[in-house]
């Protein structure tokens, strides 16, 4: 049987319907005195914390394409990017508001998956959808989150806080999100490439943000991001907004086995490949080389995976370096990879 | 000159104009502990205060037509819808987020002016954009505003708390935008109209959050909606939500003499336009009879048009009935407005 559209089905019946997925789906999270369903949203916040708000959208055409990925897997991947940003911070996700723009023709089902994206990624941190809009746009999809959280007063990570002097961390395999997607656009012509690791890699991302508010919590970390746009181009905004610069150590960088095989196929560098544009929503971090231990220690207690020591914070004068594997040094720049990259102003 | 596009000044370049415009034309509130410029926004929320939050989006070709409204009044607009929901509840407006899906060939001067608009509504609050999202979107523009705010703990004026026996109060004289957006459509073939002052009272929405804190100060509302889905939708929010029936009598709705030369230019019936699709946000208040005056009165120190008592709030059974002009009684289906708005799930 056919799903009905949101326009057979009627926005204000589309609502009850969302309402009640949420309300069956998701958890009830404390501190919320009104949620869906009046002028606004209400809760009270906790004494003693600071509230983080983010938000992120992804557009159809521009961060995703329909027919490479479930409604689902969609919706976990708008929320991952927003819960990503939270846990950058050292945050704990609290609260969502969903705004979509979906065409006539979208069918309820459809919608209904990508809540449940959005749900299976909330439920895990006892965060809840509070709000948003619903409209049809005429035009592609678009779904924009914020994302409230909160954290301890003033144990917030920024990452305008890096030290010259200062070790850089990168947790996980960065850059296998974004070979993910080249691998996807490509296996229209070549199927065979359907079963290949880093499309996964690309559709679930896995987040750090627990890992981001453990690291928070030691209270060691200098400055810290979510590698949202690429390796390069997110040790870039630490660069900019702390006035630093880096060098950076080729053969340290955790190029995974998948990426290499990825390279390979893509017929690209695997270093390109790790530095450029790609949403892994893995975490970087600068701290003291006294406080390296403390810090792997913290992210070791959820994540097993690698976390590298790839550089050191420079003066700002340095620029970011790369010192390449026959020892020789060049200087790149983290601009070139903004037009690829979404503009966050939060 | 031509100014640039999006495209061809680019993202980053775009994010930092935008965060300088902010900076210079913007307020600085109280709180912020992070503005733009991290991987999330941070403020501290004041002690014995709720916080508020909704969003709203407005959509290119489906919320308005770019040949119809400049981008200073479009920002405008989009900002006071959600200034009016804050306001509705009895709160006061703190921080914004713009998340703009833009098109490559957007131009930066347009950007710049809808940011005008939302400043030039957020300034005299003191509130501020702390964050936002900018994206191409391939598609037509898209606004999406999330604001926060405020109101004493306990002091928040749901739409579901209308008792049986309350008097219903608005203000102003609902119907004049949606006319006046009907009058817009018209002046393309027909340009006399478009000095009409109701194509003002459209381009410029004048919103009441102001009138909603001192109404929700007076702790003598029961009830509180804005008119942003129209009369007629925004009483049936309040009857659904509340579990409630209203009546209704004609003879005493602010029908405007401008809105009675609309009707006539536009064939339609006065009461008609007076309650169908139109966002005036103006406000819709239910209260016991008893507090009347101390409504009025708060209205009155800074709102100088019209409160009109248009009937009164019944048991649901009731349904939503009016009282005509002749002194018959018909009933009334608010849901029969729901498929002209949009679709609001906060």
């Amino acid at each position: 049987m056919m799903s009905q559209t949101v326009e057979q089905i009627g926005e204000f019946e589309l609502i009850r319907r969302i309402r009640n997925l949420i309300k069956k789906e998701g958890v009830e999270s404390p501190g919320v005195i009104l949620g869906i369903g009046d002028d606004t949203a209400s809760f009270l916040p906790r004494q003693g914390y600071e509230l983080l708000v983010t938000c992120d959208s992804m557009v159809e055409g521009r961060h995703y394409l329909p027919e490479h990925i479930s409604p689902f897997d969609l919706g976990r991947r708008a929320m991952a990017a927003n819960i990503s940003d939270i846990g950058a911070m050292g945050g704990r996700p609290l609260y969502g508001l969903i705004s979509l723009g979906l065409k006539s023709d979208t069918e309820l089902a459809y919608v209904e998956e990508m809540y449940r994206g959005f749900i299976a990624e909330l439920n895990p941190f006892g965060a809840c959808i509070i709000g948003g809009n619903l409209t049809t746009s005429g035009n592609g999809l678009f779904i924009d989150i914020t994302l409230l959280g909160e954290v301890e007063m003033g144990k917030g990570v920024q990452r305008s806080t890096a030290k010259p002097g200062d070790v850089i961390l990168v947790t996980g395999y960065p850059g296998e999100s974004g070979a993910g997607l080249q691998l996807l656009s490509l296996s229209s012509s070549r199927p065979e490439l359907k079963a290949h690791p880093l499309i996964k890699a690309y559709l679930s991302p896995a987040h750090k943000a627990g890992e981001g508010a453990a690291v928070g919590h030691t209270e060691f970390a200098t400055a810290m991001i979510d590698t949202s746009d690429g390796f390069l181009g997110d040790l870039g905004h630490i660069c900019e907004e702390s006035g630093v610069g880096v060098l950076l150590f080729a053969e340290k960088f955790p190029v995974s086995e998948n990426l290499k095989r990825a390279a390979e196929i893509l017929g690209k560098e695997p270093l390109a490949l790790f530095m450029s544009d790609s949403d892994d929503y893995e975490l970087i971090i600068t701290c003291s080389r006294n406080h390296v231990a403390e810090i792997r220690s913290a992210i070791a207690s959820s994540f097993p995976g690698p976390v590298s020591e790839v550089g050191r914070v420079t003066e700002r004068e340095k620029g970011i370096r790369l010192v390449k594997a026959d020892g020789s040094e060049e200087e790149i720049r983290a601009r070139g990879w903004d037009h690829f990259s979404d503009g966050c102003i939060r």
